[in-house]
């Protein structure tokens, strides 16, 4: 995976599955993922990790709290971070392709385990 | 800069100046850096720190030593990992637009100071 010139195209033509990712690249102590998502995926919060979301087809929907200043519409170009510590969800209703980056550490579904929930093991297969 | 959706083009449509990048964002301990280049800048190393590279406009030319496996061409959609202790430089014969992954104590020309060399302070201005 390292040491390798990633196509994104390529790399999002791969995945089969939605809500899946994939790590595609490592830099220092993050991974680089490719995710597709149609439908809604969990509230959840990851209390020590920031996660980068950055759209490359399709629109995501980051959703937050009232008081976090609700939610956050991403079309493809746009990227958003979610602070540490920030109760959020995601949700598309087409398919949306998403460069995910996060500590290689962040289970992409932080405090809440659910059907959707996969590992860092199936990430990396 | 943090909690706000950042627009790559709108970014991108700020910087003035070649081999300047600013940073756009930061995941964790990691900036996330907007760059336009045009030109070769200077081969250099950074010791401990893994350097990301994703084009987005305009086609990027990272430089290898043949023994490292020579030259990265990547066009846009495609990014590139430079890992730490990896001797490189970057050229470009059209405008290129790139986004830059890497630590926040990164300086982008390395250990090598050169007058296209921009503090992190000019990163964030």
């Amino acid at each position: 995976m390292q040491n390798e010139r990633v196509n994104l195209d390529a790399a999002f033509g791969k995945l089969q599955e939605y809500f899946s990712p994939k790590v595609v690249g490592r830099v220092n102590d993050q991974y680089v993922k490719v995710t597709k998502l149609k439908g809604e995926f969990p509230w959840h919060t990851h209390e020590h990790e920031d996660e980068m979301f950055l759209v490359v087809r399709g629109r995501l929907t980051i959703g937050r709290s009232e008081q976090d200043g609700g939610p956050v519409v991403l079309e493809p170009g746009e990227f958003f971070i979610v602070p540490r510590g920030m109760r959020h969800n995601t949700s598309a209703t087409e398919e949306t392709w998403n460069i995910l980056i996060e500590p290689v550490t962040t289970t992409h579904s932080g405090d809440v385990q659910s059907p959707l929930t996969k590992s860092i093991a199936e990430q990396l297969a």
